[in-house]
């Protein structure tokens, strides 16, 4: 398939160096940071105005033409791609912050905003954004995919933080959803509709974003323990006790083992967990003092304070790098990431069962997580040609969001479902599921939003 | 309008006493709160079981029969009225706590159990629901309305408290939405839809609903201000100070008064702010402190503190009898009650127009509200015979509508739509209007889930 000529000239003649049908162009959308991968787009489009993604969309639903937003291509469920070909947006050039109001503690930005961009240009406010998914993701794909990351256990995901959007539909026309207000009862909740969407409802054109007041004093730690048991059942206890942890992480040996051989630290190959206290210098001391009781009941060695800005950055930058440095213990490898969240009571059973089942099934597969919230991922690695290897670590995945899902959990704490979860929506929701198809087919009649992606073919 | 004579039989069959097509039974739903009334229903239901109401809505919807859900009739905008006929399902009868998870902190409940009922339950466990409408309402009204209250400001809405919930469609089919993780990034949040959605697209039959646990210790205070304008600029003050309020609330000198006429105290007839701390005996006495001395640069005048358990259950008490200690103040009168929200640097600013607007149309309004998030009512006191005095009274409340909206705000903060509202659904939404609405044709194709609310007509 490739475009229909006179929507490919009428492209060319809108957009001119911002449409490309180049080869060389397309190539950048056909992968993605896991294993999955894709044909090529038929055309890549640039915009840079709602109007323009309004017309692209018009010109598209009436020509039955897949539309696929593309924000930093980070998501990990192949949600990007271009499965049935159509058209790819990249709004990277829509990256303007229109508005910052301290006084509101809100933000508004175009969907091609970074969250690093974004802090940066927060920074002498006092202010941040506080969701965190490790990479340098786009704010649209965070809205898009319902991001989070390792300080959502104390400011929330993408759920919470997107006060309001506009966004644009299939036919073109442009709708605002939420309000400036803390909270609102006016009707549906569409901003909450669309977030978590993965463009398969609209494109998101501009995010009303919720701010937080930089905390007085920060305090982060790193801990090892004996066992993951004892890891785990320390955030557990950490958690039920109430201490609010800004972020508490864990990682398991084996990647304790991929930031030495990445990073060059000398970690004791341990499973560990990584803490963040925020507030004022009081109350961050008591949290710390209450977690390090805690952690010592559990055999929690070697506390190791990260006290200054620098050294809070050198940790937190090793923990986002986790992924390159799980991919660096087998050379030429790829991944395939699982994703599940559970009640904090069944944590613990969760990511040893998870455990057991990757090592049984013969594969390398460290595990990490933002276990506050009860979510944790395996970094299955893999041979991108060896495709038994694939089918085995599908297999193990498949079992996790099975147990997940037995335990009153999800399928997907934050990544999404993509592609790579498609099959999964019909054991997590049910019926349910035919309920977000006639949605779906009620704002996207032309089915052509991000096709094959989420709903379940 | 009545009910086809075979449908009345295969009810009163199937339900028996809890079937009721008796004017007696039938007059309880009527009436509202509020300046609202509408004609009887055709009949009552009380379910029991998840199986009844599906079965009663399969058969409404096979014979174009409107539902109407009724948990314990409190909302503000005649939301539970009958005003097409039909049949009204009370909920009351299916009010159980079926499951208390501590370690996960959570509860499963039917949706007609109270938050006082459910908050007894809890009393012993530690924890406690925290969304406070100050009426004694059902747990699945309060997710229908999308309720907040006066603990908003620090815990969130039902948007934010309930984490999953089963709920029948109009067909009869019965789904689950959300899951018991912290989050989850699996597909569209139908947990986000239905709640607010006031019963026009389901029928909630069950809620799993996040807990919280009780703060280690609580201080709470009320204090006086020399002007309207000095207390709403202390609130914007404190709020942007990041003080964690766990509550404050603003009543304005004619609230004080009549809680002094009602209630039989002796505050001064000043405007007031209520206050009060949740945590741990240092974190609230330096968050009083600081309260203390912000309130003391805009005038706060004699802070009286209610320092132990019982001097705190009388505040709030207070409080929440300020509806009818309102009503009071002019013997047999209705209200017409606004709900405007608005980010806090425009809070100010609406208040004292509204206070404007109401004293220009001659109106009697006593002003209140949550004002942390922004959230304030007017409580405008109408004779109900006099159709002059409610037409004056819905045009103080479309202009408080039009300026909030003008300011980026909503229409409502946490009462919702219903009847009274929908005429500014299109000021509020523009085109997100007709998505709503394609939603609602999308789940419920033959209307019958309380049409006429909600969705503009
Ligand atoms: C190393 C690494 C670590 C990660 N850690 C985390 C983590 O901790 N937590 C977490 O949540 N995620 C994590 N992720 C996943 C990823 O960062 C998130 O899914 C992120 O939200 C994707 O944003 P993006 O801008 O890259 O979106 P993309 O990948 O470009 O797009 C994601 C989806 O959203 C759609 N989309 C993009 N922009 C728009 C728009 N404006 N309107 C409508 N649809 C749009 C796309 O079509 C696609 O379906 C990680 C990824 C990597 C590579
Ligand atoms: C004195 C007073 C003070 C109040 N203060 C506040 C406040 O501070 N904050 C606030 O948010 N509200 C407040 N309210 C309004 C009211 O308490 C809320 O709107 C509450 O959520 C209504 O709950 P209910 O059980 O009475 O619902 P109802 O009034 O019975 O129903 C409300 C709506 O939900 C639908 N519904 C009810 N149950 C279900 C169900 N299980 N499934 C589907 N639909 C259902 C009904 O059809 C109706 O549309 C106040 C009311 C009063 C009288």
């Amino acid at each position: 398939m490739s475009l229909p000529d006179h929507v490919q000239d009428e492209l060319a003649s809108a957009f001119g160096a911002r449409f490309s049908v180049k080869a060389a162009d397309l190539s950048h959308y056909a992968g993605s940071e896991t294993f999955h991968r894709a044909r090529l787009p038929d055309a890549v489009i640039w915009p840079e105005t709602t109007a323009e993604v309004s017309f692209i969309l018009s010109l598209c639903n009436a020509n039955r033409i897949p539309v696929i937003g593309w924000g930093t291509g980070t998501s990990l469920e192949g949600h990007a791609l271009a499965i049935h070909g159509g058209i790819t947006l990249d709004l990277s050039r829509m990256a303007a912050i229109l508005e910052v109001r301290p006084e509101d503690m809100l933000a508004v930005v175009q969907p091609g905003v970074t969250r690093e961009a974004l802090n940066a240009d927060l920074r002498a406010t006092g202010l941040f954004f506080p969701v965190d998914p490790g990479a340098n993701a786009s704010l649209g794909g965070m809205a898009s995919t319902r991001a989070s990351g390792t300080t959502a256990v104390r400011y929330g995901t993408m759920r919470d933080n997107v006060l309001a959007l506009e966004a644009v539909l299939a036919d073109g026309r442009i709708i605002r959803a939420g309000s400036r207000a803390a909270k609102s009862s006016a009707g549906y909740d569409l901003t909450a509709l669309l977030v978590g969407s993965e463009g398969t409802l609209a494109i998101i054109t501009e995010l009303v974003l919720r701010l937080q007041g930089q905390p007085e004093d920060v305090a982060a730690a790193v801990c090892a323990f004996d066992t993951l048991e004892h890891a785990v059942d320390c955030v557990t206890a950490t958690i039920q006790s109430g201490i609010p942890m800004a972020r508490i992480e864990f990682v398991d040996a084996e990647t304790a083992r991929a930031f030495n051989h990445y990073a060059g630290t000398t970690l004791p190959e341990k499973p560990h967990l990584l803490v963040e206290f925020h507030g004022s210098g009081e109350s961050v001391r008591g949290d710390a003092a209450r977690f390090g009781e805690i952690a010592g009941e559990f055999g929690g060695l070697g506390f190791d304070w990260a006290s200054t800005a620098e050294e809070r950055a050198r940790l937190w930058k090793m923990r986002h790098g986790a992924y390159p440095a799980c991919l660096s213990l087998r050379p030429g490898a790829t991944a395939l990431v699982t994703d599940i969240c559970v009640p904090m009571s069944e944590l613990a059973g969760a990511v040893t069962a998870a455990r057991d089942d990757i090592r049984e099934a013969g594969l390398l597969g460290p595990i990490l997580g933002h276990v506050g919230d009860g979510n944790f991922h395996a970094t299955i690695l893999l041979d991108p040609e060896n495709a038994e290897e694939l089918a085995a670590a599908k297999r193990v995945a498949t079992r996790m969001a099975e147990r997940a899902i037995a335990v009153g959990g999800t399928i997907s704490g934050e990544h999404g479902i993509g592609l790579g979860k498609r099959d999964l929506m019909a054991l997590q929701h049910g019926e349910a599921g035919g309920v977000m198809a006639a949605i779906k087919r009620a704002l996207d009649p032309n089915g052509i939003m991000n096709p094959g992606k989420l709903i379940p073919g």
